[in-house]
């Protein structure tokens, strides 16, 4: 096991962490107690305490942890050393939407190339990325070495696309199309089941309060 | 407790069950192994046969489970009796989105009102659904006692639109906003966090292969 391996829950805390630690920066915080850390991440203070002791952060009794300390950290620990390049597959509405939302909100990923099948979309630019011509990603995603893919295509072209950029050399899917995709072993999909996120909210709105405080 | 109560992480695995079911029937399958769902929902067999148990569900040791028996008990757990109203906040390429999605996703599911502060956008109609002056939230969630929302406003907006959702009612939020929002104890958030997935997706397409298959 290499050194630098965090397992997949923490980075997923981790980068929540780091919304909400930004978020207290940007209200003009200095420091930030574990215990409030976990309230807004919806956790409890000893997993939060590990989690950042397993990043090297150990916040102080008096005064818990420095904003400044805990940002440089978990960059340190799950960002990049260099800029990775993203190919977005589907430029819809939902894919329109990311690529504005990954340049706003991902300083570290730079969204290389778009792809389409709809010739009015081809040749077009979106926050400043060019949209190809959904035939092309073979070439251009070997060409431009990208190994990070957003899916936003319709459920039934997904695992076609996922297939072709695997192919091209693609180890990491964000997956937004609401279909169960294959992938060799080596390839790390990530599913955003707005579905199941939804039905989620729209079941706990039915039972009670008193229930729902169980949570 | 109340009977019907199923907990979080549990709806959250039957809705993605359910997903896979029926694409399992899609492909013309009537019976379905546990090990199978498991595989296709990256669990465990036992987990799978757990979560079914506790909807009714059995399974038979020769064929697995009936896909026609899964489908019904998954929607008589999960459900509402009833089409629920949901109110969306936000129209830009996002929400328009997200609009089609819930349509053509989530039948049990009817967003009866869009809503969004751009004179341009007030008035106009996406996928059969209007779209409303922001200042008209309190009055429209009540007047259709709106309990959902889904908030894809930008991040600096999103507290302010939820405290007003939630004064008008609401008591579930499907927040796409990347902030931490606040809400009183009765309030189910549900946050999608698309740069912390895609952070995930980056760190693992940069570990070695060996590291992406203990997963």
């Amino acid at each position: 096991m290499a050194l630098s391996r965090i397992p997949t829950r923490t980075v997923e805390r981790l980068g929540r962490y780091r919304r909400i630690v930004r978020e207290r920066a940007g209200a003009g915080s200095q420091t930030l107690f574990s215990h409030e850390l976990a309230a807004l991440a919806a956790g409890t203070a000893a997993q939060v305490r590990r989690d950042l002791m397993s990043i090297g952060c150990t916040g102080s009794s008096n005064y818990g942890y420095r904003i400044s300390e805990l940002l440089s950290s978990i960059a340190k620990a799950i960002d990049g050393p260099d800029e990775q390049r993203v190919a977005l597959v589907g430029v819809g509405h939902l894919g329109a939407a990311l690529i504005g939302f990954v340049e706003h909100c991902c300083p570290n990923l730079n969204i290389a190339a778009a792809f389409d099948t709809d010739p009015a979309k081809i040749g077009r630019v979106f926050h400043g990325v060019r949209v190809y011509d959904d035939g092309s990603i073979p070439q251009i995603v070997e060409a431009q070495r990208i190994a990070v893919a957003i899916v936003c295509v319709p459920g039934d072209a997904a695992q076609e696309v996922v297939d072709r950029l695997v192919a091209a050399g693609v180890t990491g899917v964000l997956n937004f199309a609401p279909v169960t995709l294959r992938a060799p072993l080596n390839v790390f999909i990530e599913q955003i089941d707005m579905t199941v996120a939804l039905e989620k909210v729209a079941y706990f709105t039915r039972q009670d309060s008193a229930n729902r405080k169980e949570r």
